[in-house]
């Protein structure tokens, strides 16, 4: 007889492949997949989550999980933490049908073409009823969980476990006046970016991100970088990491996106080899996931340090483009703030500004405090009132986004929460590994990556968001770094 | 209550979509996945293996058969195939333990890099080890259904359903002597190939590639070329179908491999689309597989009549190369027999010897009549003895291809099964559409693929291969047109 443990583990384990073979064929879909083949792919997403919920909620897993509990198991165990996270799962799962799980993945799988259709034609009325269909999918999942104070909550928990609404409702208040100021503040600057349009070429863009993802670092033979519409991180696991980005032949802002990817990607590349094939041993939330993608794309990748050391190498590649730029005025350019349409494009200062308005708009959705068709006007108003910016159609307005149309509602949050939670993680990192700016600037990013792995990473799901950063930072989530970090960065040095 | 047919179409839909998955995942594998992926992939290829076959071998599915043959349908209707198809399937994978099909499974998947190692360094050694976990494996299979007069009588029927050794040993044993004669008879005719050799860009081989497979003809964004080490067509439905090919920048021969995978590719893409997702909407056998491949790549792709209206298309990519060459002398030297090392490189004429040197040594390997380790040294032999060629390393060699790597003993013979049958298929489609040759000259080819369509693909496994081709060529299968060909082909033109 196999210990209670072993079989929980094996069925887990089931589970988890099931969910990688889920993120590969959404990779798949999303990279290289003939269009035409979305149905089947739909058809086939679908059956996999029916798999995987079919076998999470099996009664048997029920009884383990009792069994289990009952040993009392240390909770800073490894052990301890594989039934905790199981408990969660099983207790969430049990709630809601298999049919409807299954349908919500088939639906937004399905929704892809079309959001990918109504972005390029700017079409509105294409996004509705995938939007609708979507939307309708997730009040019947919230309903699954009972009458809730706050509806919200429920989507909110499912990438930001054990976050409430409230809470982030707190953070995003105390930012947003501040980000107001910041924002007026550095409206009128002028700074020459013009050298960051021109004429780039593909291949040489290619080689660059490569040559980054090579830099920043990675165990041989794991990693790819493909070309996609909406950028995102991918994998079948710890050992093949798929990072994809957006080119563009007139600007290179792809780089800046690939290293946001590189974060992503090294977080599931340093996930715990020992549990990766458990639920354990995924990553802690999206918040933690993408404080991993913004700590590279921007504590990294938008650094002074940073450019100080790579940029002879990146002028090399584009002699003509860059010629008569140092350094520092490359640093400028990349990091002007100028309230923008698009918000994976947006600066450092203005880009919380897009967070927010999408979790307005998500609380008033989830609440039904407004109609769906009426979005584009509401996006609108706020874009005017947030940012000063006038949205000249859908595709630079509430289309720029797959989320909604495949029913991602509580995911954009996340996105902020990640942000704050990287500048509380960059500054603890530096105080532990001392030089790290000099060594940034040389390209030694060994420390670091394996300060990130040891901190955050090899930890997987071990604890709940909050518990890892505090354990990792010595604080839970805390607005006032990141905000003192941008006040640094981008007030100071022009006041100097 | 849900109808017994419909219960048992829900379970097998979702076995044949386990097993889309594993085509989809295998193409990932051989295309485009980090390589230090393999490990993952070997695990989530067994999972999908271990899913199917439990949900095949599910009591259930036995008692819904009961009741369903109980019913006496019409064995020419698709409800009557279903069950038959379904019956054959499970009756085979009751006797076989889920754990021994999904451990052949992941040492398939997991002889794949080690496959790759051993080629291109030429190192029997590595391959070796390989060979024998997996052909152990296959001794544990074949034990699963008992004693048996002609064990490699159980492989086989994997591949080429129904088929009996001793029929293959007939009709290679009325080939080979035909071939052998004709071999000799060939073997010092001069032609000249050196335009063949040069320097061929990628960019336009792949640009050719689709041009061709664009002209063959398909539904628009369903298909994929991607490059490979050993091609091959695979895919996720008859929607997204994806086929590989060897791009060598000093030769042309790329071409006709995709030609090769083209009809592979065909025959997925136009299977009935009323029953993809059931097995029997599944391609009838491997043999038939084959005689799609091969009528694209040797009736049509190397037939007079395609070159001379396709030859200025590929004159205009290769100028230079093809400079002073006329469209006969192309036909000639693309036809050029001459013994050689490699099978899927090899003329038609040679190409069987290749198969049947195969096909023996299989038949002594399954019957323990050989040792493993003596493969290369009896591979030599025999390539000495059949093609009068000898053997310079053992990449050149045993090594050549993929197949006895992960297990796949039983499956060679397909090809030349598949060979015969092409000619067959070609004279009953040449018959019924009158002025075949004037249609390929003109680059019309709608008129065959749905001549095909009608006859083959859209039979699906709705009947045993044999039956299949009876049904749609008056015969099963008979090597006399295919040795006719070769002659008119290969001897009549020369001799005239």
């Amino acid at each position: 007889m196999t210990d209670a443990l072993d079989q929980l583990k094996s069925r887990l384990g089931d589970c988890q492949s099931l969910d990688a073979l889920t993120s590969l064929l959404t990779w798949d879909q999303r990279t290289l997949m003939p269009p035409a083949g979305f149905q089947h792919r739909a058809e086939h997403l679908s059956l996999l989550q029916r798999l995987s919920h079919q076998t999470l909620i099996d009664p048997e897993v029920g009884s383990l999980l009792d069994e289990l509990e009952s040993r009392d198991l240390d909770p800073d165990s490894w052990d301890g933490a594989i039934v905790r996270v199981a408990r969660r799962d099983y207790q969430k799962a049990v709630q809601v049908p298999v049919e409807l799980t299954a349908e919500m993945v088939r639906a937004a799988s399905e929704a892809a073409p079309g959001w990918l259709e109504a972005k390029s034609t700017s079409n509105f009325g294409l996004f509705l009823p995938l939007m609708e269909r979507n939307v309708e999918l997730r009040h019947r999942y919230i309903e699954c969980f009972g009458p809730q104070e706050e509806p919200y909550d429920v989507l909110l928990d499912d990438f930001e476990p054990e976050m409430k609404t409230a809470e982030v409702t707190r953070i995003f208040g105390e930012i947003k006046p501040e980000l107001v100021q910041l924002i007026a503040d550095l409206r009128d600057r002028d700074v020459d970016d013009s050298f960051l349009t021109g004429d780039f070429d593909l291949d040489e863009q290619v080689a660059l991100d490569y040559e980054v993802v090579d830099l920043f670092g990675h165990r041989p033979h794991t990693w790819r970088v493909d070309p996609t519409e909406h950028p995102f991180a991918a994998g079948a696991g710890i050992d093949d990491i798929r990072i994809t980005t957006h080119y563009y032949l007139d600007h290179l802002k792809s780089l800046f996106s690939t290293m946001h990817e590189y974060g992503h990607g090294l977080y599931e590349h340093q996930l715990p080899r020992d549990w990766a094939n458990l639920p354990v041993g995924q990553s802690a939330g999206l918040g933690i996931h993408e404080s991993q993608s913004r700590l590279w794309e921007n504590l990294v990748g938008r650094s002074l340090p940073f450019w100080r050391g790579f940029y002879p190498r990146l002028q090399e590649r584009f002699p003509s483009q860059l010629r008569g730029v140092d350094h520092e005025q490359f640093y400028a350019a990349i990091n002007k703030s100028q309230p923008s349409l698009i918000r994976i494009e947006a600066d450092e200062v203005t880009y919380g500004m897009h967070v927010i308005l999408r979790f307005e708009l998500e609380q008033d959705i989830v609440n039904g405090r407004i109609e769906l068709k009426d979005l584009p006007e509401l996006w609108a108003q706020k874009m005017h009132d947030y940012l000063g910016v006038d949205v000249p159609d859908h595709a630079h307005g509430v289309l720029q986004d797959m989320h909604w149309s495949s029913g991602l509602i509580g995911y954009f949050s996340t996105y902020l929460l990640g942000t704050v939670m990287s500048v509380q993680i960059w500054e603890k990192a530096s105080e532990d590994l001392g030089d790290l700016d000099d060594q940034v600037e040389r390209g030694e990013f060994t420390p670091l990556r394996e300060w990130l792995a040891e901190n955050i990473h090899s930890q997987g799901r071990k604890y709940p968001p909050q518990e890892l950063l505090r354990r990792a930072t010595g604080s839970t989530i805390d607005a006032k770094p990141y905000l003192a970090y941008l006040k640094r960065k981008f007030v100071a040095p022009v006041a100097a």
